[in-house]
């Protein structure tokens, strides 16, 4: 099986297609739940599929810290030892380096650091990214690349942007091809549209299997997001799977679809339903509010996920008030059902050729709130 | 529908048997996981289920401290609140009084104390104590009693006993009947065998729908209560289901079960697996425990449940090094699986006439460890 991409339909930018992998089909667009080191946060990797997931992200650095590549190489890969057999993508590792790790030393071969975790000293080069990527046994590799720092000057961004190319390159001789397994190229160029353009091209020139967009939701602002996507992907091709990386709010989402983009990984619906922040369709709420103490309805009458069928309100406030594990357990449950029912309604609005209205509907939910 | 005890088979002394309920039946002997303030801690209630569990345990004292009784009720009691239709079996709340609360004061009449939570003023006495269950919406309410501390003279014992009986007449008058929901009283005397006479004749003069045995597992040993049990059981009607509370582990169960005690509560499983410490087939031990970093094997090639059919014990342990959620998730489930498939093993040994050997054969693969 090759690792194809079909575009099934398209409604103005926003586009329908559907991924075929080696470890199954993804249907777009699509969001990926975080599975940092190897679980997706209080969720059992079944409860995931329960939620209508089809993919999810792996974190390289928390990995090869923490069991190590080594170790989840000979446990049978990521699939076996979290039981989830669907695709995985997993990213570079350089993001988190950067965010995460102590003493980080850059240069042009690659980046050492020390692990947050007991400052034992590792080194992640382009080739050894992908190498450990492999031993993951991701099905969808990403090139190790520098997330260039929001803000940053066109003379900086350009640095940046060319490091990465040159590291996308060797990301790309060093990965071992595989039957259903793809390499992704990583656009930089911060918020600059030349650079954007410059990168693309390089990328494209390479020969990647999808393209993602990286430098994004690192404090530019949505609109300005908005802006440097409606300048980058149209100059991705349309026959390769196009990934923001790290986004976002359900609105984001929204948007991000509208113009183009067809995959999506974030951290915010775990955490959030870590935290008693509830994402629904009548807009965000923190179910520790005194308001729904006594509040018998369920947390979503438009959602079929365990929390909303089975449960009260004044319940989940409960469980988050006297800190039981089976509050965040339900809300996470909920936020990635809530996630994965947006994709699918997005999806269907693409196929029906009715996204605007389909997105305003949407909106106009969150707006109308919970006073109904 | 009747609250009835059945009792189908005995074996020695160890009894099987079948409870109805107004929310289904229970075979016996069986352990009732503990869910303390609503929720079996770090399980969904369908999960508990799949354990095998049918009858769970609920805490007056957390509950009515938070959310209080008055909104569970709201919520259509506990049962509707949790998710969990089965049987529940709610304690008085006079145990954790002592336990947790805050400048509490004991006289004749009950008990007033303060809110290990926010400090506010409670009063317990064995009416408001059936009034709360009765709000909670308990299938087996218990009555109100001290739990006799361990070490107690012969004078304490007698005149803590001879409370708890006062109490027991009361709260017999204050409970509601109603079809298919009991009352059970509970036998104190510490370790004295006059006082358990005295205890189990009085509260059997009264007469009640079960009997537990109280003020064990407060520090006596196994053996002591072994030995109280010996004496205890004999005294109570055959006709009704005999409950040990608090108790305890695998080997306390085996013990009890085959003394003529037909059901348990405990939080040793749920607690066990929030602290890496798994009961299996071939014993106890820790999973954080380094020989498990690299150690693909199932935790309990024996057990059938989601952590053991899915998962290698070096995931296990890399779950509970990284403090991933799932790492109790995972593990309590199995401690429960492992408390239910112990209890069902020990029912149809009794059913089968064969309980001696099935105990024997239990305690050699706990002895026999995890080298083979």
């Amino acid at each position: 099986m090759s690792f194809a991409f079909t575009l099934h339909a398209t409604d103005g930018t926003a586009r329908a297609g559907t991924l075929q992998t080696a470890h199954g089909p993804v249907e777009t667009p699509v969001f990926m739940p975080v599975g940092t080191a190897g679980t997706v946060k209080a969720m059992m990797a079944d409860s995931v599929r329960a939620t209508g997931a089809t993919i999810i992200l792996g974190n390289t650095y928390h990995l090869m810290l923490r069991p190590g590549a080594d170790r989840v190489a000979a446990l049978g890969g990521l699939h076996r030892m979290m039981d989830w057999p669907g695709p995985i993508l997993t990213d570079s590792g350089g993001f988190q380096v950067m965010s995460l790790s102590k003493l980080r030393k850059m240069d042009a071969d690659g980046v050492t650091f020390q692990s947050h975790i007991d400052g034992s000293s590792h080194r992640l080069t382009p080739e050894r990214s992908i190498a450990i990527q492999h031993q993951l046994d991701a099905t969808i590799t990403m090139v190790l690349d520098e997330c260039t720092p929001y803000p940053a000057t066109h003379d900086e961004a350009r640095a940046s942007m060319e490091l990465s190319s040159r590291w996308a390159a060797r990301s790309r001789s060093a990965f071992v091809a595989r039957d259903g397994y793809g390499l992704f190229g990583i656009v930089q160029g911060s918020v600059y549209p030349d650079l954007r353009r410059a990168s693309a091209e390089g990328l494209i020139a390479t020969g990647f299997d999808g393209y993602a967009i990286g430098g994004l939701a690192v404090g530019e602002g949505q609109q300005m997001m908005f802006d440097t996507l409606d300048i980058t992907t149209p100059l991705l091709p349309a026959e390769k799977p196009r990934y923001l990386m790290g986004v976002g709010t359900p609105d984001d989402l929204i948007g991000a679809v509208a113009r183009g983009v067809d995959m999506f990984d974030c951290v915010m619906p775990t955490r959030a339903g870590r935290t008693a922040r509830a994402y629904t369709s009548r807009g965000v709420f923190n179910l520790r509010n005194a308001r729904f103490a006594d509040d018998a309805d369920p947390l979503d009458s438009h959602c079929a996920c365990p929390a909303c069928t089975r449960h009260a309100r004044a319940y989940m406030h409960h469980l988050f008030r006297a800190e039981e594990m089976l509050g965040p357990m339900l809300l996470t449950w909920h936020n990635l059902h809530y996630y994965q029912q947006l994709m699918r309604d997005l999806r269907g609005a693409i196929l029906a050729g009715t996204f605007n209205t389909t997105a305003t509907a949407i909106r106009a939910g969150w707006e109308a709130g919970d006073a109904e």
